[in-house]
């Protein structure tokens, strides 16, 4: 591509953008109960479009297989009544959610007589980057929506018929309500140009949330201008303490490696306290290997369980998103938040035991976004946090950390109401 | 610079922010009480170097007159006893804000049992970026401390002698408890290399603020990859509503354009509803005039006051940081808040009326970081608005917006407490 061509991508996504925010103006201004019954328009006409958006993915599903792409991107890829009622309930359960706007989240009265209030408003304009699954256009449109914002999407190229067959649907539910459908839009320019260019309108773009793979990640990254906010990586650790609960710490071992080992929040190293590992390890290693688990492990859990591999510090620093887990035998909880430090990506860390003294530093002591105590690594979503849906989760540690719901697409301002009040007395006006 | 000259910078620069972030975490686990009665030493250290201090600054200041600087600059530059009392007092009213860390804002109990709780912790290591004024220095240092963290105080070089010997007094009192120096650390090298080096630290810094001039501003957005909040200009708007109280709009005028014309606060543009205008308007023209005020207007406000040089598009979008003003009389407050949504810089907005109704539309249509209903836009200010100090002002859409105190400086995290329980039922675990 030229200079002059790229510079007419720019122009075009900017008047594309700049659309797709002044009709958030609109969206910004409702008040909860409209947007809860939009929400509800939204879903039923998800539901109205069934047909037509079952095609459009099958079209999608079709091209993906026909190009030879992997089983796992076709399954992130592919919706099914049950999968599109799923992402029609999902925004339910956002309606139903707490409006995060206008609400007054700190007020005082000064000495002065000024009333001090600080208040949530929407973001503005939040672009939403993201990779083959269909059913995040829909989620982040309906949480965007409820918290006042426009959104600019801009899914994968594999899903593209699939979205705008989605994004047409929520469009037609914001223009029988009488609202600009712009607030919803979808980028149809799926060139890189065109990403770099949104992901430069500083003056235009409020937040970029990228959401996929590392790769994606580190390329909006690195061309953004406007915020980011994003994490790159999920490399979670569960801690058996020399104080856990055995079982207790099976468990939480087992749903966080085992049941959706390809997700941000399953767990990739187990580190386990000296005094329990002949007893812990070969029984976790046993379990793990029951349901096809890979072990790799330090030296002294080599000799407690037979025909580990040796991990490497590669290995330590993995999110392997597969049925493998790094090990590692420490000394102590020090020991293990040294290790977490070195090599944890601030997603979500996992202590088992029933000290609480233990558990508490274990809690201060890391900065990762979600700390779990005895809980699985799993239960790190939006969702299982009570939010009711998620747009992303962050380990930027700014504006948000951790799940992002609704509110984390809002801003806390300042209203302050006077009576005349000025700061260097009265002046003399006459 | 040659690149293996840059390179070395960059190492020196990465080891030394290395070593501040590591010395923060001493800080992130200080009880609120150890927190106040460190920053009680601090200011206790500025005023028994006091001396020390006051002869850097006058190096500094010597150095600046014979470079020729202007008069304001050396203004800004300048430290005096009571000036350095007044530093000193801040830092005893930070002490006594609340602290931020570890405050839970939000505790929830699943119906699966889960604990979930929002608590507030440090962002980690904060770099600060300013000009010519060494009060930044202490304040930066003691709104970092006060909310657990470390920072990287990058100031002016025309302030370096001052800003030396406020940096050792505030580690003295940091050594004087047991507490690592480098939570404070002054960078020496103030070379642009050292400053875009610290600026891509994207795995070490967590923030940097910049604080001065728009040049400098710019410069830290074009080259920082880490976070930055900022606001570049405060080009803040009076509008006169048809049912403002006058006398009221005249002091709010009074006090927003001439008692600090340099700051960010200050009034540039004023609005004058139609129906008021032909009486408002020269009252206003003749009291600004009084305080050596330059108007500049549109067509109709010229024909209501002689001699007024007509304002152009560049002045309705100037920060004048000066005793000028330009007026425009708009049809309604719906022309009023189009005016400011074109030339407004998303600061601090000014209404006023006696109109409930018509204020309530002023703040919610206007998406500024501050707006003012009957008051001075120069209440715009940490101080003023009861965060104890200020480390800047946002108009960055994002984490922050307006004055930021301390709170501004940490983030909110996910702690989960459990007794085991996991997200996909009860694993076997024999």
């Amino acid at each position: 591509m030229n200079a002059r061509a790229a510079g007419d991508v720019g122009d075009a996504i900017r008047a594309i953008a700049i659309a797709c925010r002044d009709a958030g103006a609109a969206v910004a201004a409702l008040s909860t109960s409209t947007k809860r019954s939009v929400l509800e328009s939204m879903a039923r006409s998800l539901e109205a479009h069934a047909d037509t958006i079952l095609a459009a993915n099958a079209r999608d599903v079709d091209a993906a297989t026909a190009r030879g792409q992997t089983a796992a991107l076709i399954d992130r890829l592919r919706l099914d009544a049950p999968r599109l009622a799923a992402v029609a309930a999902g925004m339910r359960a956002v309606a139903q959610q707490a409006d995060p706007v206008g609400r007054i989240t700190h007020r005082e009265t000064r000495a002065n007589g000024l009333d001090i209030e600080r208040v949530r408003i929407p973001l503005g304009l939040v672009v939403m980057i993201y990779e083959a699954r269909p059913n995040v256009t829909a989620d982040a449109a309906a949480l965007c929506f409820h918290s006042g914002n426009a959104v600019l999407l801009r899914g994968g190229s594999e899903a593209f018929e699939s979205n705008r067959a989605i994004a047409a649907a929520l469009r037609a539910a914001l223009v029988e309500h009488g609202l600009p459908a712009g607030a919803i839009t979808l980028m149809e320019d799926l060139s890189r140009e065109a990403m770099i260019a949104v992901l430069q309108l500083t003056d235009i773009v409020d937040l970029a949330i990228p959401r996929g793979g590392e790769g994606l990640i580190r390329f909006v990254a690195e061309h953004a201008r406007v915020p980011v906010i994003k994490h790159y990586r999920g490399v979670c650790h569960l801690y058996v303490d020399a104080q856990a609960d055995p079982d207790v710490a099976l468990r939480l071992l087992i749903d966080g490696k085992t049941t959706r080992p390809a997700v941000c929040n399953a767990l990739e190293t187990l580190l386990v306290h000296a005094d329990v590992a002949a007893t812990f390890l070969p029984r976790a290693a046993h379990a793990l290997r029951q349901r096809g688990v890979e072990l790799r492990g330090c030296r002294r859990s080599r000799e407690l369980v037979a025909g580990m591999t040796a991990a490497t510090d590669a290995d330590y620093a993995a999110e392997f998103l597969d049925l493998i887990i790094a090990v590692r035998i420490v000394a102590d909880a020090d020991e293990a938040m040294e290790h977490i430090r070195r090599f944890g990506s601030d997603h979500t860390e996992v202590i088992a035991t029933r000290d609480d003294s233990v558990a508490q530093r274990f809690v201060q002591s890391l900065r990762c976004a979600v700390v779990m105590v005895n809980a699985s690594s799993r239960f790190s979503d939006g969702g299982e946090l009570g939010l009711g849906a998620e747009i992303g989760i962050s380990t930027t540690r700014l504006h948000a950390y951790g799940p992002m719901g609704s509110e984390s697409l809002t801003i806390e301002r300042y209203v302050v109401r006077g009576t005349g009040q000025t700061r260097h007395g009265t002046p003399s006006i006459d």
